[in-house]
């Protein structure tokens, strides 16, 4: 008898229907022979919905309430996927975040998990009961309610997946699993049968929106193995786990594009000690995540420092770059979106050399520019033109034969 | 500075305008000097939104789960109320029922509070906050989260202003306070300035609908003194309290109609004893309540056994009665909700003899035929036809003088 945490996002759960739905699915599993537990987001919308709630009453909610607030959707949830189950003649029973044994420290709205404690849910099912967990929540040693930020419920349910042991975790989401590209973009993208955490995780940091990179984190540091698959159809899922001396014989797992991405440049700054620290400082100060930084040496003491951000943030970006640039006497600071970040990820790298040379080559011969340039030990990305992005991005997965 | 425990329904806290209107009455309660409780309901539609979701999953939903997934309605606006309390620069914490402390036993659905340990609440009040305490749920002792059945809320604003030792506690309601009769049947029904618990119990029992019978019975066992008032205006409510001297004074507190009744009549039941019993275990056993129960001894062996339900209950009372009237032998079971329920309330008629002769004679002068009469030590109800109800409040109400 297997132990099997099942994961089902806000569009899963997103109506009754679609709960029943689950309910069958998640009874199915323990009709083959296993014990069930299935972590649930809140429906598609609920949040959203207290989110606008909230903001009506104060522009600026507290986040301690906040918590109070968000953790009714999941509650919901729970509730109405337990008396669906018993619909189907099921033993089941719901917990919340709280009852599950999931404490956590008290920063509220992205708390972290510390500790679960998970006897209630070992006790229920010992029982015959399938048990229904609200992702996404937790409370503090204190008995505070706390939520965990976003991409909540997927960590939630690793973590429980580790507190209790589990044989797997099924992450069921809208789509089928993880991709060698996006098959919107590269129409001969091939799903995964397994990825490691480590080429998870920079698909996760490069936006791939399949998981949050904190989930896998926390998979990777617990050795949770984890399957993301489509709670709309019953196709095998892509396999997350420690990398295997075998899936270094593949030189790249995938490529991907990321179009929401801005470059920010200063132009005509004095080349003189001290000034990009005073440059990422600020934008550090204004919160805001950067990405790829190029410094040009240009000639005559003066050179250009460019980065890229989230294209939502390139407005704030040259905002509080202004009087920067007045104080450091550098000429302008501008922002163009239209460009795209391109990149190649995979283990194979590390044991391939070559890889960034046929890289380069092949956007050489499809005529692409490459404007920056990012590396790590498993990852390759450039910045290039947002009209050459999807040529790029096919042409890349062609000459490293990723469709076969 | 005085500890004051205030209470708001579903309509008092229906929107986010509302909750922002409850806010600055709870603001203004504590910067008159006092601490401040605010327990809450759910706003006013939620609670009837979550039963339909419920029942879309499963027809009869699980009393546990339910008790789940209407626990988030209070829990949704503990965090509003408290976010908007912020807005008005106060500093406030929401707590949900287990939270606060409140052990229940584990009739889900319809729990009843074992105890109270007001120690968090104590604690936040003491460092300043104003306390938001979601009304209607508890848990059990292992944890369970569990919801106190209909008037829930304000058998939680009785409940916590006795676990805390409250100076005072305000039902805020849609209502002004208790009159002597209903306004829109007697004009001249007065505002009672003050009622004591049995009175109000009676009132309750009539189907008044200010306060259900439970709340008033805890708050007479605890000796919780508490106003009904209006969360819409600034009047000053009706004070419900123990009884003085001074009460037996007036003789009657109040005139009530209730409507909502209908009578059922089995007739030609053969006269023999154990014929009532089986008659009235079969109604208990159906779970339905009665009220009035008439007995008329005929003549040749044979009567008639009439008796008063709630007028929604009545078809299902005459259905469990079918096949009790064929195995004794009666003649038919039939029921008839062209009937209303006209009730005389006040601890005054203990002292005062000749009440009933008052009232009988005044229905008499007004061609008011009377069908049924019920008594106890401070009321006086009779069945009379419906459209003789308002005629009959009104004469009674002025032959009692209590519109002066």
């Amino acid at each position: 008898m297997a132990l099997i945490i099942q994961k089902y996002g806000g569009t899963s759960v997103g109506n009754p229907e679609r709960i029943k739905n689950v309910a069958r699915r998640v009874l199915a599993t323990q009709q083959a022979g296993n014990k069930v537990v299935a972590v649930v987001s809140a429906m598609s919308g609920v949040t959203d919905s207290l989110i606008k709630l909230a903001k009506e009453v104060h522009p600026e909610p507290n986040e301690r309430e906040m918590d109070v607030l968000l953790a009714t959707g999941e509650q919901t949830t729970i509730a109405l996927l337990a008396m669906a189950l018993h619909g189907l003649g099921a033993k089941a029973v719901s917990l919340t975040g709280a009852q599950a044994g999931i404490v956590t420290d008290g920063l509220h709205t992205k708390a972290k998990i510390a500790n679960i404690t998970p006897k209630r849910v070992h006790e229920f099912l010992n029982n015959g009961n399938i048990v229904t967990i609200a992702g996404f929540q937790g409370e503090t040693p204190d008995g505070q309610i706390t939520t965990l930020g976003r991409g909540g419920s997927d960590l939630t349910a690793i973590a429980i997946a580790a507190a209790v042991k589990a044989d797997l975790c099924q992450i069921y989401t809208d789509v089928d699993g993880v991709y060698t590209s996006d098959p919107r973009i590269v129409p001969n993208a091939k799903k995964l049968l397994e990825i490691s955490y480590d080429e998870m995780l920079e698909l996760a940091a490069l936006g791939s929106k399949v998981m949050q990179a904190r989930s896998v984190e926390f998979a990777k540091k617990f050795g949770v193995v984890f399957e993301v698959r489509s709670s709309f159809n019953d196709n095998p899922g892509t396999i997350v786990k420690e990398e295997t001396a075998k899936m270094e014989d593949v030189v790249i797992r995938g490529v991907a594009v990321d179009k929401n991405q801005a470059k920010v440049t200063i132009a005509g700054v004095p080349d003189k000690p001290g000034i990009a620290a005073k440059v990422f400082k600020t934008i550090a100060d204004a919160n805001i995540n950067i990405d790829v930084i190029v410094q040009n040496v240009s000639e005559k003491g003066f050179t250009d420092i460019s980065f890229t951000v989230s294209s939502v943030e390139a407005g704030k970006a040259t905002k509080v770059l202004q009087p920067v640039v007045k104080e450091i006497g550098a000429r302008e600071v501008t922002s163009t979106a239209d460009i795209a970040k391109l990149s190649m990820v995979g283990i194979g790298m590390r044991s391939h050399p070559g890889v960034a040379a046929k890289m380069f080559e092949t956007l050489a011969a499809n005529r692409v520019n490459i404007d920056m340039i990012s590396t790590s030990e498993i990852k390759i990305s450039v910045i290039i033109a947002l009209k050459d992005a999807d040529k790029a991005a096919r042409a890349i997965h062609d000459a490293f034969e990723l469709g076969k």
